[in-house]
């Protein structure tokens, strides 16, 4: 039976919501502008202006159509891959939704607080939006490790305390998948062990989840290719192939491997949809060193191997031995093919170097950029986790977990039963 | 049990359909013409035009991927919106699509009735394909009304007759809600108080209407700017920006006030699917005014609150004492932004106006245009109505409400059954 | 009760997909470049380099929300259209995916053959990845035939046979279609007249399938004007108009045919999301001769009336009289609207010819065309589906035809049942 009262929300969603909107509305008209706001004096600048504009508009910007392919993914796309499971699809897409448009407002503030500090405002432009976005696709990676086990509260204030953490849009998988597994680590409940009766998923919502995984799938080309400077001709589009080889592979791959991993020797469908997105992930952290199409597919092919074996033993290896129950699988679809395109990364580079000595303050510079985010992501997570804890925050009891019915109306089902 | 035969179907659509499709085809063959058929005289003169229309291109016309975002919402969106219905949604998005390409072939006509008059031809072109698009939603929103209750034979002529009234693309979501409404109060049915037994929604169909609705969100950005004037640098993605932090306000707020509105304490899928649209009808009326990003956040929240209270309460009222039974509550999903949004136009306006008679002037102008249009859609709604009642189009009986099966085979259900 | 053990994916796909993936690795390693390889010898190479580049860009090239639009035709249009299954929506769209990937690295390396020999290297950028994706198509028509009766060795050995023969990307339709159709003759199943008990559709599934088709209708004036060079100003806008009004035709005509030829005057769902498309397959086949919008739109219109009544009669008689048993109708959704489109290009083309002469020379040609690929088609048809006949391939037995279970995991469904 539903929990009659959703005390969680009304007590401590709402006012947190409300004065978080709040806020942000507030901070924003002190301190922002949109780029259609832009005064110029007179004929002669303005024909100046028009000219480097245009420079800019086709070498830096970021189109219309960029921006909502990444939108799609982090609305679309990371929302519906959280509906695998039977009972809880509305929760699923719509605190991925909350989550991400917080996550986003309040990344735009962080990311403008330099150009605050010098300029006295922060600009937005589509640019600001697609760099929050990604931001927040980082908080979106690690509160799917504990998603059913969590209210929208707990992934609101994982969100705040995230966003401001994350240093470097290219190692943003591995910081998310880190942070994530601390937090599942930290939040973990007693007799996890046991499968929870609703963790599971069926026929239908396979396909709703299939849907989103598509739609990252299919945009991650963009996603991976939205930053990249296009002032070299080409170099965007380069991007966009080498990111659609290694998904390609990637497919390939993580079918291959899920079937020899078998014990009845048949595909499954969790593999099919984490695993096949693991050559996006690796390629995105190891872009700039990529010549070669080869290479983009040989990255693709050796991060969906690693991924789908990761996702067939180590995810219940990391619950039974390390109790964290991770409920997307995180760590094998974002955190190991992260930490392999970081691997390929340094491999590559230092293969491209004329001297030692460059290629060792290179490989220097890269492994503690690595240590870092991980320290970080580790500390942080395993801080917010804490924070967490407890039942301030009135955390859904075990038996209500995984269901929508905690935390929806169900008017007419109610009747019925 | 499923009726027998579909009366209505047979001896009303399906004509219909064939004799408004022939007239469209002999009407399009002798007064339109697409882009591609120029022909240019000599060189020189070819030379002028490509000249002319790079400048038209660049700063006029309307992109491939602008038009593709369009389509997704009045097809997809607009869609995918109405399958919430738990045995309707065949009906739903089927019904919505043969509406959708009669109303734009139709609003293609009229809009160009006056370059017939001056230049003997319409010219169809992306521009004129969007504009028409945006005439359709109009009809998209009424019939969200009274869907569920009416067959196809209505829909298609409740877009006939007002797709030719829809003046204004600015006021085009409150014509359509109050046009909605009207229908709804004359084809109103007794014993509606009561809830009709299928008009409900399950988990699965509430996700296929999520779906349609996050299509909705992505794409309202677009659907903003398309018709924006780019030769001012950047005010196109100015729209683009507004309209994406008024929508992601938007969704934070509903989800609030949906939970302090509800008895239990809990979230409201329905809320968080209409609701979380409000910011962006209401910003997209008073698009021409915004300056700074606070405005539009601002009008996000108080559309997302006036949408969400709206629904809580309004709906039950509308229906209990006015005898509106609004099946999509189009009422408050565009009608109540939409007028919250032309206050704020007015407002903003004057605000900014340097004299008092010309902020006067505005005012009178500005509230006369809204007038007229409620009026027109008050007078047009009720003249449909008056002819869609009656037995002679054979509306669905009581019981067969809501239900696809009064209209669409299921050859497999009927031998199990 | 399900198969304990999948063998055919053991021992035949996993081997099959690896070696494939393999193989591919090694010839992109040895032949390919990405377009950002670029070297340049100096400023002044340079300089010219960039100005043609532009000149390039602006007319021949394909820009990545074109090669976007395309992508989400064939990953989750073609992919979800084949979830109408009641239980093979796992197996629709994953299969689909797993072809479309082979299909479309494989096309890259047959299509850069006379490249890598004139040039040393086979150039990747999104133009090559498009007709890539194109040929892929062709084959994801084909293997629509066989759907539910094979396993997916079967198609991805359909897959690398077929592609190798696609000619035309014009009549890639016709091809498709009547390759799949030797197929599913070739293939035949005794007993098939009888309808197998999982071949059938339910309320949410057709949702899905409804999802898939949009997405396919959609984007088909993208897919159509791809290819369409556009030094001509506006001859692709022009073609993605014409699709347009092509396919909102077709949407209408399907409607009411579908009406007028059910014996319950009620419409059918598979007409809706079939016969809707037939307008832009027709379209894309007689593209370069249509000038005005109402040849398009009176094309759509005859296509659809052959389509829908071709669905209606054609498909049960191809069963019955021929042994064709084509699950998902491409004789009627691709093949003869593709014919349609031939025939009309062949009339129009020749109504605009100023000399006898010419119009036979052109009709002689085009005839030969069409026969060569037809019998192209069924050749390479009966010659795969020979091939694939017998039991070394481990087709799934009757009984488990059209079921998820024979290939994928369901472990929480098998505790319960």
């Amino acid at each position: 039976m539903a929990p009659r009262y959703a005390s969680s929300l009304r007590s401590l969603l709402a006012p947190l919501l409300l004065s978080l909107q709040t806020s942000f509305i507030v901070i924003y008209a002190f301190c922002t502008e949109v780029e259609h706001d832009v005064r110029v004096d007179g004929t002669t600048f303005s024909n100046f202006y028009a000219g480097t504009f245009q420079f800019f508009k086709a070498y830096f910007s970021i189109s219309l159509a960029e921006f909502q392919d990444v939108n799609l993914m982090v609305i679309l796309g990371f929302g519906f891959v959280c509906t695998f499971l039977v009972r809880y699809g509305f929760s699923g897409s719509g605190f991925n939704l909350l989550v991400a448009v917080i996550a986003t407002q309040w990344a735009i503030i962080l990311n403008g607080i330099e150009s605050l500090y010098h300029r006295g405002k922060i600009r937005i432009d589509l640019r600001s939006l697609v760099v929050a976005e990604l931001c927040a696709a980082s908080a979106l990676i690690s509160i799917g490790a504990v998603m059913g086990k969590t209210n929208p509260v707990h992934l609101i204030l994982i969100a705040l305390l995230e966003v401001p953490t994350v240093k470097s849009i290219m190692l943003l998988h591995i910081f998310g998948a880190f942070f994530g597994l601390m937090l599942s680590w930290i939040l973990y409940r007693k007799g996890s062990e046991q499968r929870f009766e609703k963790e599971k998923f069926d026929s239908k919502t396979g396909l709703f989840s299939m849907l989103g995984t598509l739609f990252l799938w299919m945009f991650w080309p963009s996603f991976n290719s939205v930053l990249v400077d296009d002032r070299t001709p080409g170099r965007k589009l380069g991007a966009v192939c080498s990111t659609y080889l290694a998904l390609a592979v990637s497919a390939v791959t993580a079918a291959a491997v899920s079937v020899l991993s078998s014990p009845k020797g048949k595909l499954n469908l969790m593999h099919m949809q984490s695993c096949i997105l693991a050559g996006g992930v690796a390629v995105g952290v190891s872009m700039s060193v990529i010549q070669q199409p080869w290479e983009a597919m040989t990255i693709g092919f050796t991060a969906a191997v690693v991924s789908t074996i990761g996702f067939r033993y180590l995810k219940v290896h990391m619950l039974l031995a390390f109790q964290c129950h991770d409920t997307r699988a995180i760590l094998s679809t974002h955190g190991l093919p992260g930490l392999l395109g970081w691997l390929m990364h340094l491999i590559l580079q230092i293969k491209d170097c004329d001297s030692h000595t460059v290629a060792i303050q290179f490989a220097v510079f890269h492994i503690c950029a690595l240590l870092i985010t991980i320290a970080l992501s580790l500390l942080m997570g395993i801080f917010t986790g804490l924070l967490l804890k407890g039942n301030f925050w009135r955390p859904p009891q075990d038996k209500k977990c995984f269901d929508d019915q905690a935390f929806w109306e169900f008017p007419h089902l109610a009747v019925r039963k």
